[in-house]
Parts: C-alpha cells; sequence; structure tokens
C-alpha cells in the first residue's frame, strides 16, 4: 500500500514540474525536489486522506505542496547548517549559490500555498491554517536547534520538544491535511496529527540511535559520525542528564573537537554510554513514541485495513535504511 | 491624510509586536519591522480599502500582512546582496547572522499568509490569491536582478521588466487588497493594481535618477554611489541603449572598479551621460510611467475626494528624500 501510494505521488511529480522565469529559480526548485529521498510527507498525506474514506485524486496536491513545503525547509537548513551535500549530491547552495537556494527555498514557500489556494477543494481554508500553524513551529524548531548549539547542556524533555517542533510537527501535518482534504471530522484528523507528531518523534530519536547502534552497512553512514561531528544528539543529552559530575566533565572533554584525536573521542564515548546504559534508554524512548502511536490507533474508530495500513507505515518508518 | 494613514498603522504595528519562542527569532522579526521606512506599502493598502468605501480598521491586518512581506523580501535581499546596513542600521544578518536572517525571514512569510488567514473578511482567498502571485513574481524579479549582474547588457526594456517585478507589483497589490477588503468590483481593484505598478516603476526609476541627479543633501547619499558601486541602473541602461559602438566600450572602461580610480569613473561617466542626453531620458521615462497612472484616474469613475487622494501618493512618493 504505502509503496503504492509512494509510486502515485512520484507520477504526479513528474508531471508537475516546475515551469516559468527566469529558468535558474526554476530549475534550482526542480533540482531540490529530485534529489530522491523518500517520499514520507506526500506518503502520509495521501494515507490521512484513504483512512479518512478520501480520494488519492483529491488529496494529490494536497501531498504535493507539502512535499514542496518540506523541500524549502531543507534548501535553507542546510544553508543554516552549512552542509556540502545532500543525500549525496551537492546542496543547492553549493551547487549553484547561497543567493540562488534562499530565493529558490522562499519561492518553493509561496508556491506550496499557492498548490493549496488553487485546489479544488472546499476546505482549503483549514488546510492552510494548519500548514501556516505547523510552518510557524518548524522555524521555531529550527530556531532551538541553532539556540542549543550554543548552550552546553540541554535536557532531554528540551530536546523533544525541539525534534518535535523542527520534524514531528509536519507529519502529523501531512496526515491531518489528508484528512481535512477528505472533509474527516475533527476527532479523527486530530487523532492522525497526534499519531504523526509521535511517529515524528520516534522516528528523529531512531535516526540519533542508528547513529551509534545502527547496522554502518544499511544505513550507510560511519558509525558514531554525530559524536565525532560532536552533534548533542538524543544520545548526548540522555547521557548528560543520567551523569554524574565526572562523567559530565569527561563528557564535555570527549565532545570537544579539539582536545582529543578522533579515535579517543569515539571509543570513550562509547564506552561511557555503555556504563550510563544509554542504548537500552534510547530505545525505551523511541519505543514509548511509537507505542503512544500504536495506542492511539488501538483506541480509535478506524477499520480494520486502515488501522493495518498506519500500522504498516510505523514498520516503513522503523525499517529506513538511510 | 497620507500622513493620518501612516500614524494609523504605526499604531497598529506598536500594539502588534511579534511574541513567541525561541525569542530570538521572534525578536529577529521585530528588529527588522522597526528600524524605520516610509510605511508606504501599509499606506497604500489602507488607501485601497479607503477609496473602495472600505473601512480602515477592515483593512488594517492586509496592511500589516503586506508590510511584514516587504519586511521579509529585506531581510533576504540583505542576504543576498550582502548589504551591511539598512537605513543606517546594521542588516539582521550582520547584526545577528545569516542563519538568524533567513529563519526570520521565512517566519515572517508565514506570519504575513497567517494575518490574512486570521483575518475578519469574507474575501479572504481572494487576498491570498493575489499576495502569492505577487510574491512569486517579486522572486522572479529578484533572480532576474542577480542573472543581470552577471550579464554586461540588458535593454532598458528588460530593466523595466525586472523591476516591475521585483519593486512595483508589491504596490499595484497593496492597493489590489485594500480594495478586496472593501469589497470592490474586480474594475475598481484591477484599476487600482495597475495605477499601484505604474508609480511604482516611476518610483524606482527615480531612485536611479536621483543617485546622480538628485540633491545629495536631501538623499543624504553620496552622488553618483551607484555609478562607483557598478550598479547597473535604469541610467546605465538607457545609456547603454543609446550609445555607438565607442560609448559603449568606454561605459564598460569606466564601470569596471578594477581599471580606474573613483574620481575618474565618475567624472568620465557624467560627461557620457550628459552627451547622451541621459538625466532628460531618464525623466521622460520616469514621466511616462507617472502620466500613465494619473491617466487611469481620469478614466475611471472615482470620486473627487478619492482622485485627490491618489494624486497626493504620486506626490508624497515623487518627493521623497530617502
Amino acid at each position: 500500500m504505502l509503496n503504492k501510494l509512494k509510486s502515485k505521488y512520484e507520477q504526479y511529480l513528474a508531471a508537475n514540474k516546475f515551469k516559468g522565469n527566469p529558468p535558474m529559480l526554476y530549475e534550482s526548485m526542480n533540482y531540490i525536489m529530485n534529489i530522491g529521498g523518500k517520499r514520507v510527507r506526500p506518503i502520509l498525506t495521501l494515507l490521512g486522506a484513504k483512512v479518512s474514506g478520501g480520494k488519492l485524486e483529491a488529496a494529490l496536491p494536497v501531498a504535493h505542496a507539502l512535499e514542496v513545503f518540506h523541500n524549502f525547509t531543507l534548501a535553507h537548513d542546510d544553508i543554516m547548517d552549512d552542509a556540502p551535500t545532500r543525500r549525496g549530491k551537492p546542496s543547492l547552495h553549493v551547487k549553484e549559490n547561497t543567493a540562488t537556494a534562499i530565493l529558490a527555498g522562499d519561492n518553493m514557500m509561496i508556491t506550496a500555498f499557492d498548490i493549496i489556494l488553487n485546489a479544488d477543494l472546499p476546505n482549503k481554508t483549514e488546510i492552510l491554517e494548519t500548514l501556516t500553524n505547523t510552518a510557524r513551529e518548524v522555524c521555531e524548531g529550527q530556531q532551538m536547534d541553532m539556540d542549543f548549539e550554543k548552550i552546553n547542556h540541554v535536557t532531554i524533555e528540551q530536546y523533544i520538544e525541539m525534534i518535535r517542533l523542527k520534524t514531528a510537527v509536519l507529519l502529523g501535518c501531512c496526515l491531518q491535511c489528508g484528512s481535512i482534504s477528505a472533509n474527516a471530522p475533527q476527532s479523527t484528523y486530530k487523532l492522525l496529527y497526534s499519531f504523526g507528531v509521535n511517529i515524528g518523534i520516534a522516528f528523529q530519536i531512531m535516526d540519533d540511535y542508528l547513529d551509534l547502534y545502527g547496522n554502518s552497512e544499511l544505513t550507510g553512514k560511519r558509525t558514531g559520525g554525530d559524536i565525532l561531528a560532536a552533534k548533542k544528539t538524543a544520545l548526548f543529552n540522555l547521557a548528560w542528564s543520567n551523569a554524574n559530575q565526572l562523567q559530565r566533565e569527561k563528557l564535555e572533554l570527549w565532545f570537544d573537537k579539539t582536545k582529543t584525536d578522533e579515535d579517543t573521542r569515539l571509543a570513550n564515548t562509547s564506552r561511557l554510554f555503555d556504563e550510563l546504559n544509554i542504548q537500552q534508554r534510547c530505545k525505551t524512548l523511541m519505543e514509548e513514541h511509537f507505542s503512544s502511536a500504536k495506542e492511539l490507533l488501538v483506541n480509535s474508530t478506524l477499520n480494520k485495513s486502515d488501522y493495518q495500513d498506519l500500522l504498516d507505515l510505523v514498520e516503513f518508518l522503523r525499517s529506513r535504511e538511510e
């Protein structure tokens, strides 16, 4: 089912390439849109419509708008995070320049609104309201993430609030907007929203978990890359929350890129994480959110097939290799 | 009248400061909004409502949304143009950093849509459509401007198309949205839109004109600053269009910052402009657009007082000193 939704969206995307003048602006937008990705957000949108009894055709423009919105955030985040590549290809600001990437991002955000405004949907004002609220939260999450880089100690609760805003609310928004496009009642789309936010948080914690405890052959990334880059992910924040004074001093030392060599930093940090049982703690935290998501389904009035589709979604996200 | 509209908006702005978390995000937005400016866009919006028989109170959120949108473009343009100051104060990306300025701009664009979505207006979908169309054109104009920097020769027609998109359509949009907020018929708001676009083009040409032919005591800028910065304004493009081969070679030489000293570049360019009668040509071009704007009014069914308000607007813009 999920692969069917994905290919349905891919077809729609291929038929709706951006066109316009000056060409550089629209080619840049197409570049980001076609750099790959699992199309999680359009899949969620279409699934939200499906489990609400709607037609996929009506939800496709909404799915597209949300993928365009997501790609706007990627274009700007890559500038802010100084990321040279995205999915193995040059980031737009590296391929072209910062000005073009800012502008292409701006025009994608505008286009996301435009697509919904032009869609033949009775409830488009509600969809637009959901998108603007979510978009504001995504900006707040990104600012929070940047603020966190400047302070040493973030509690795990603060960290989860940051990933909720930066990543998870958009997944909830996709399910909700798909559901609204199918004229679902508020009780349905609110449930789907909470489900999406919970799997979004779990999804992001899993990302942090896999960095150190994943199979690097499957993830394709260097084991412990986040530690070497001194990124304060869920692992670090869990360790910090559970460490005593001496352990905190060690953590600070090993997260300082200027003080020790990479192998020492990685080996020592991993050992301390083991001492503090971080692998299990992180797994538990992730499972809590996956369980909260599933519990919402159990207590809902969804029919068996829709229920199964949403459970499949959890597995689809959980099994990701990227 | 125009000063009354301006102070009405200033009051509204002061009562509607941005608030939220993280504070850095919202303080950055307030910084840009309160750096000054003539508030041309809110004035136009309120005037559009007034001459359409609407209430100013209903149009105020629309005026605010359009000023917020305009300030989003300023925040991003200053990054793209590498402008260290804005109205004598540090640009946001200089005061804070590029990432914060990108994000504050993004959140301002989202907020502009949000303000309209939350306004108590029956025609808000039409206002949103007008804004998204205009916003896309503004991006296209900015890309065109950046593209032009890389090519030597732009015709005056191409240049006018660029300033139409980058600057003028937003002025038309303001009048149109104000008019729509007052439930005006299409014939009225389309007329106001065209009027706004024409004065917008004239306004921008005047900016170029004043750089060399204005009273530097009044403009507060160095005479010929655009020439010294090798900016290809209306003056340069008019000269290029009217120059022979030899004159073009000279122009290219004097616009190359690496080849000659500033005084020589400015003196020689001014002399060549005089030879080519550029001051008069530029004035004529500007007056053509002011006249087109006025003609639209003459042929309209506006009452005498509204007609006078719009004429006052032309004078208000024409007499600007910044």
